[in-house]
């Protein structure tokens, strides 16, 4: 348990300057724009164009993108479209309006956020299942402006990419990642538009600057590597969860997974057989890097779960029976996975809730992403017999001194 | 502790910035504890205690206040307890699941944040409304433990004040404001809890301080002063709208208000009215100042409008014949008080909607303080037959080059 606090600790404490050179960057392209833009793009990501529209795309070309696809590939995409849609639908609350019949109507009007950006990390290749993880829910309540942002290296961008982009309402794609890119989004300029909102996750320099943007701009959260906690009894083969971890391993070198189990020998076994398993894995590199995270507890389910709750992970794997006991007491966490059936990488993918999810112990108080990030409430007030709230007033303004608001109110017969 | 009278003898002198004495404080507190809190409480409030108990009421004080004040007093406290939490309730979502008869059953856990603190500013008086408007959104959920900072410069603490806290379910009040008692939330020390989310406006410096804390703890806004545009059409006694301005601008010399209105007439009618009737407030001296940040604006309602979503203020009030097809356009604003008899006042005060309202342009992207900011959503996923999810998975990891994801969902039977 140490350990892991340990780890987030240390991940924290490397990048020093990072927050400098952060803030140099922001600062440049709020002063400079698109010269210092095209600037970064030239000296951080090596690419040399005259002008930003060379890496912009929009709909129309989408659109040719989209229909040059297969018919069996079209199916698919459309497939995980609509599951990831019904599910968020589910959570849909429209605008209502009351009137209490006495002396008020009051309600709450729900407006959409009108320009949205998108970041799906990126590098050699883009990560189709984080445009959709990014886009589902902000489309219940239908934004004016969707823009993405991803860095691509190769150059190359396939169809399918640009086919997902056209299928999930995107407006404009930029392909050109890092601060710089963002901060044009943030603030507007020439060619890009500014937006209200920005979601989705990224590298330190990302997350550094979304802390920074916060304010200016709506953010979703400071997400930090991947976790995955597995909570198991024991009666899973461990060549399954072995796999599991090796799915969530091979995210990225500081992803993390642990075993939280109250039987000794199952721990043993899964030991053995993730060392043994692990060469056979195409991406054994980062998985192996990414092992020294990992820990493997042995302790009462109880208390268990009250590590979990005190960690509060970004994705919990419950292979235990009685598992709806367990989930009842579970208050932390990000997103949950009941049962033998259940790998994490379908959440990953396709079932239905966003995989952008708060990490490093923050989901004691952000959720994963979802419509409400996507919409605003107005509160709405119309009163039609003010006796009531005359008095009420008159009692507050008298004790915080504000003799005006009084006033105010009495003046109104 | 050098680093900190050496800190406190920069303050003195003025020439650092808000960020860095923000900064300074936060970092004092996360190294020295309750040791340097005592030292800031001296050197900036003013106050010599031995322990910061000395500042803490608990429930059982809070308590015995309540039955100390009269029985007039506790029906107005409890009707006003009552009106805001009726509001909110409308609002209340549950946890749902869903099984989709082919291979999923999934859902939604809705779970309290469990730890808030409320910041209540104060200084002269304490805000008795404020204590309401933060803490009745946060009661819907039930969290395990609310904690109020506020701080208060007479020492003397009324009756009132400690009834309307306990009849809000607050747990601890600490009387001591300002950054240095924040980050003690923040970060936890030996007689203080530490919280998950912190929510309610305050002064630059707690603003500057929310933003830093944003990420270690939940926080609800960044929130500037207060924010009024009352569009009117010119039907309304000038008098009234007069009032409106004051009662606007008496919040505080930051605080704005403006007239936006079709009806040149009338706006050469209000500006005049406002002078004569300004010599006539108690709090004139601060509306004198305030006044500066008015402006009284003709053009037509349409292009008023655009205007209006252009600003995103805080409050809007709308004056006009016609108010539904007018409240139809209205895109970015955090409250709206519609029709003659209804005055901003009763939306500081009684009717419902937190006042706790995003300003500055943020309703783009904010919500005012609901019960939405004091839960957190879980997804949960339990697969029972997992078929098609393998397809769509290995479909993705292909092209994301994540291969052990498509074996771990492949071992699964």
């Amino acid at each position: 348990m140490l350990n892991i606090k340990n780890n987030i600790l240390l991940l924290k404490k490397k990048p020093i300057n990072i927050k400098n050179k952060v803030k140099t960057i922001i600062k440049d392209i709020k002063i400079y724009g698109e010269f210092a833009l095209l600037y970064y793009i030239k000296f951080i990501d090596g690419i040399d164009i005259k002008s930003i529209k060379e890496l912009i795309i929009n709909r129309k070309t989408m659109k040719s993108s989209y229909n040059k696809i297969s018919n069996k590939k079209k199916k698919i995409l459309k497939e995980i479209y609509l599951r990831l849609k019904r599910y968020h639908f589910h959570n849909y609350v429209n605008s209502w309006q009351i009137n209490n019949n006495i002396d008020i109507i009051y309600g709450q009007k729900i407006n959409n956020i009108e320009k949205i950006c998108i970041y799906v990390p990126g590098g050699n290749t883009i990560y189709p299942s984080s445009i959709y993880m990014n886009c589902i829910p902000s489309l219940i309540y239908r934004p004016n402006f969707i823009c993405m942002v991803s860095p691509i290296k190769n150059g190359v961008i396939s169809n399918t990419i640009l086919s997902i982009s056209y299928l999930n309402k995107i407006n404009k794609i930029i392909f050109s990642g890092g601060v710089h890119t963002l901060s044009c989004v943030v603030f507007g300029t020439r060619n890009i538009i500014k937006v209200d909102k920005l979601t989705g996750p990224g590298n330190y320099y990302i997350t550094k600057a979304k802390k920074i943007f916060f304010g200016s701009v709506g953010i979703d959260m400071l997400a930090g590597p991947s976790e995955l906690i597995i909570l198991c009894d024991g009666f899973i083969h461990p060549n399954v969860i072995s796999y599991d971890f090796f799915s969530q391993l091979e995210h990225d070198i500081n992803a993390s997974c642990c075993l939280f189990t109250n039987n000794k020998k199952y721990l043993n076994l899964l030991y053995t057989k993730i060392y043994k398993l692990l060469l056979f894995q195409k991406n054994k590199k980062i998985i192996f890097k990414s092992l020294k995270n990992s820990i493997l507890l042995f302790n009462k389910i109880n208390n268990l779960l009250e590590i979990i709750n005190f960690l509060a992970p970004e994705h919990l794997m419950i292979c235990i029976k009685n598992s709806n006991k367990v989930v009842k007491k579970i208050k932390n966490c990000g997103a949950i996975f009941i049962s033998y059936k259940t790998t994490e990488t379908y959440g990953d993918y396709v079932i239905g809730p966003s995989h952008v999810i708060p990490t490093n112990s923050t989901s004691k108080y952000f959720s994963s992403l979802n419509i409400y990030d996507f919409c605003k409430k107005i509160g709405i007030i119309k009163i039609y017999n003010n006796k009531y709230c005359k008095i009420l007033s008159s009692f507050f303004s008298k004790i915080e001194k504000f003799f005006s608001h009084s006033f105010s109110s009495i003046i109104r017969k």
